[in-house]
């Protein structure tokens, strides 16, 4: 395979759509379409501070909540940022999945949370484990991703995600579910929503960014209405309110069909990725389990503890392979002798590398172990 | 001119451009080059943090700066919000002119900072009565508007623009300059930028919503490449990315000279409007002596104290004439006899009405005092 990538840098860094993906002309249509139509002006001056209307309306449709039940944001990290804010208070805990999306980590901790870390098994968070956290104390909210998992494509249980929300209404703490992957599914079942299983106790969060294009900037979220409007405030209070046109631009893509069309472009380029992924390390690291993700953007695996990984980044380097730092996924261990695992902990993303990039990746990776 | 207008709600309220400016057929346009050109797929992926880079580069050679000196972000009051955080510690005090605008009060507040208002004269700041704060305490900063202020429309005479930035720099602190309405001058000449006397003291903010659209959210804030590297990582940390395929409309707004040209109609919409209401005022509110603006969207005037002035919103609401809370322009006064003033005080945009709504709402304006 050496061949056919030459010596170029493969980069097992960040969790992008393929840029081949991005559909720039169903965009450019839709935007025409909204800024020549009977919305054109409006969608250029100020209002709809919580969020285009329309699109609420169409989301409220989607999740049967009404519109007043969401708020759209700058991307779903805005909403995290903004719920962070709202919901955290001096000296509270947060409890994410370990590993979890580094960037919510840093932002919950930003906004004043010590964040604690729920060691992830195969099949969603160590039970065992959140109830030990749960004993020592109750957090403003636990952060999942039960979809597809970012970083690890761990996907929850039907009965862990009951489990979660039996162990969220007994002690009274919000679950936040962030599901950006859930909808790109190349094969199985997809499971009930937390917040189909309670919408009293859980907020969804999620964007179009892998769905359509993350230059847009939409994200949204979904919860009571005393808490949306609470959101919504704050939200006017710092960006005033999101790009409308973009916004208006995401329900034209709706309507006119373009939406189904896309996600099956999408299913289908990216279903082979994830098969070239799980075939390579079968094939070149076989001695490494990982649990095989049915959609999303990532696999992930631990390297064992006698491998070699000791600068495994600058070492992957030297080989033309760029890889992230896995400690960055690990908030606040929760006991001390898992402190180190980040270090071992390697996250794939496979959307936007073709197979055979993925191939000659891993087989690069195979060779520092 | 009841007949005209007959009996519906004129809008003294918000300072938005007028509908008819928006112009949706160039952002049609644009929009289109941009997404089926080149950069069509770049500006739908990840990437750009600081803000789209050919927009940092355009503003770099208008402002004369290098692009690390610019960030971009999603409106000017979002890069207000960011500045506060990174500048605000506990306890510290930020100035602003008095009245001011009532966003950029808030959330300063919000970010912690005590706000103290510095009454404004008709050619800036009463500089004693900065001294006298200043005497007090130095603050984290203090924010401006030096052209066509809102809501007053009072702009900053030179000799005050020299005596500020001779302040922040004698006393060691960040003058905030907020530029939005600057470009919109309807006659005379404009006077030095703060930036351009000082640019190590002085960060100026501006954005497009006044002189393009307000719904694209496109603002940018220009300082020294040590803040403005904070500034993005913030901007990083809770957005992720201002949305760029507004970023990049912008950009081709300038590159196909619609910018000059739409200024140009801007320009020609809105000066009758504002000798409308400057004419308005002068025939039935003769005694009340207002500071005429050249440019921008608002004049204003303070009603006498022994004008009747209760519930003033009530009874303009009952004459079919919404107005906006005069006190929430004013942050924490200085001294004590100024607390009320913000009462009497009335903020009047003039862009998005005509001159006939104009003169009507002033007529009936001077029925209630």
């Amino acid at each position: 395979m050496q061949s056919q990538v030459g010596s170029e840098q493969i980069l097992f860094t960040r969790g992008v759509p393929a840029l081949e993906a991005l559909p720039n002309q169903l965009l450019a249509t839709c935007l025409q379409a909204i800024l020549e139509g009977p919305q054109g002006r409006a969608v250029l001056q100020y209002g709809h501070n919580g969020g285009y209307l329309p699109l609420r309306q169409l989301l409220g449709e989607q999740y049967a909540v009404a519109a007043d039940q969401i708020v759209i944001g700058n991307g779903s990290l805005h909403l995290q940022d903004m719920l962070a804010a709202v919901l955290v208070k001096p000296g509270d805990v947060v409890l994410t999945e370990q590993p979890s999306y580094d960037r919510a980590i840093k932002t919950f901790r930003r906004r004043g949370a010590q964040v604690i870390g729920i060691p992830l098994e195969h099949d969603g968070v160590d039970l065992n484990a959140l109830e030990r956290a749960l004993a020592r104390k109750i957090p403003a909210f636990m952060y999942v991703i039960p979809d597809f998992q970012n970083p690890s494509g761990i996907t929850t249980s039907a009965a862990k995600r009951q489990a979660l929300v039996t162990l969220a209404e007994r002690h009274g703490f919000w679950l936040v579910e962030d599901i950006p992957y859930r909808t790109l599914r190349y094969s199985g079942e997809s499971l009930p929503l937390l917040r189909d299983i309670s919408p009293e106790r859980v907020l969804a969060v999620s964007s179009y960014s892998k769905l359509i294009s993350p230059g847009l900037r939409v994200g949204y979220l979904i919860g009571p209405p005393h808490l949306i409007k609470q959101l919504t405030g704050l939200t006017e209070e710092t960006i005033l309110m999101p790009t409308l046109p973009t916004e208006a631009a995401v329900v034209e893509f709706h309507k006119r069909g373009y939406f189904a069309t896309n996600l099956g472009h999408l299913r289908q380029l990216y279903a082979p990725r994830l098969q070239a992924m799980i075939k390579a390390l079968k094939t070149y690291l076989p001695d490494i389990p990982f649990a095989e993700p049915e959609g999303g953007f990532f696999v992930s695996i631990t390297l064992p503890e006698q491998a070699d990984g000791a600068n495994l980044l600058a070492r992957a380097q030297a080989v033309g392979l760029a890889l992230t730092d896995g400690t960055a996924f690990f908030a606040d261990p929760l006991d001390e002798e898992r402190q180190h695992v980040g270090e071992r902990f390697v996250r794939l993303p496979f959307c936007a590398l073709t197979p055979v990039q993925i191939e000659e990746g891993v087989q690069r990776l195979a060779t520092l172990i």
